[in-house]
C-alpha cells in the first residue's frame, strides 16, 4: 500500500485515540478495514474506562467488527505499533496489513509480523507521537500496567 | 511445576469448557491463577454466545481477572494449546507459566512461548482431547472461523 493511501486510513484511529484521551483513558485508537475499503470496526483502549485490560485499541476494533469468516485482505490501522497481544491477534486471524501511526514510543511485534508476511506501513505521524509521548510522560504507571510492565 | 500440581489446576478450565459446550459454544475454557494459587479469573470462548470473536478462553479469563499491576508468577491454565492471539497475550503481560490440557488438536504458539522463557506444561488430558475432537468434527466451519481459517 502506498503511504498516501495508508495515511488516508489513519483519521478514524486518531479520532478513537483522542476520544479515549478525553475520557481519561489511554490514547490509542484503531480501525479495521475490509479489502474493499469498508470500515468493519473501530475502537480504543478501554482499560481505564471499562476497567478492562483485554481491550487494547486493536482488540476493541476487532471486537467491534463482529464475527467475520475471513480477514484476508483486511487492514488493521492503529495509532501505535501493536504490542505482542495485538500482534498475535493480527497473525492468528491472517490480517493482510497493519498501518501504524507511530512506532517510536513503543516497539511491540511489528518486525515479527513482517517476518510472517504481514505488510507493515509505519507512518511516523507527529500527532500520534505527541499523543503517546505526552500521555506516557504524565502517566508512566498506567502505561506500564497496560503493557504488563507494572 | 510438577505435573501433579499442574493437573490440580485443570478442573476449573474444564468446567468452563463444558459450560461453553452446554451453551452451544466452542468448548475451550481457561483460568488464571496468581503466584500464591489464588484464582484471579476464569472464562470460556464466547464467540457463539456473545457473537464476540475477541473472547477466546484465555482472553476471557484475563478479562475476568480485571486490572492487575503484574502477572509475574501467574499461571494461565487452558484446555487447549493457546493460539497466536492468546500466546501474544501471555507474552506481553509476562505470565510465568501455561498449563495446557491438550495440544493434539491444535498447535498455536506454545513453542514460541517456551522460547520466550514461559514455562509450558502439556498435560495431554483425554477429556480435553475428546471435547475438542468431537466439537471440531461436528463443527468444522465454526472452528475454522474461531482461528481465522474460515
Amino acid at each position: 500500500m502506498e503511504p498516501a493511501a495508508a495515511r488516508a486510513l489513519l483519521p478514524v484511529a486518531v479520532q478513537e485515540a483522542r476520544a479515549g484521551l478525553a475520557e481519561g483513558g489511554i490514547p490509542i485508537g484503531a480501525a479495521l478495514y475490509a479489502a474493499d475499503g469498508r470500515l468493519l470496526g473501530r475502537g480504543r483502549n478501554r482499560r481505564v474506562q471499562d476497567d478492562d485490560p483485554s481491550m487494547h485499541a486493536e482488540t476493541a476494533a476487532f471486537r467491534a467488527a463482529g464475527r467475520q469468516r475471513t480477514y484476508n485482505g483486511t487492514t488493521m490501522v492503529t495509532t501505535l505499533s501493536p504490542c505482542w497481544y495485538c500482534s498475535g491477534l493480527i497473525r492468528q486471524f491472517g490480517m493482510s496489513r497493519v498501518v501504524i501511526g507511530e512506532a517510536t514510543t513503543f516497539v511491540g511485534g511489528r518486525e515479527w509480523l513482517a517476518g510472517c508476511g504481514v505488510e507493515i506501513v509505519v507512518l511516523d505521524d507527529a500527532e500520534c507521537r505527541a499523543l503517546m509521548r505526552e500521555f506516557v510522560a504524565a502517566n508512566p504507571e498506567l502505561w506500564g500496567e497496560d503493557i504488563g510492565e507494572g
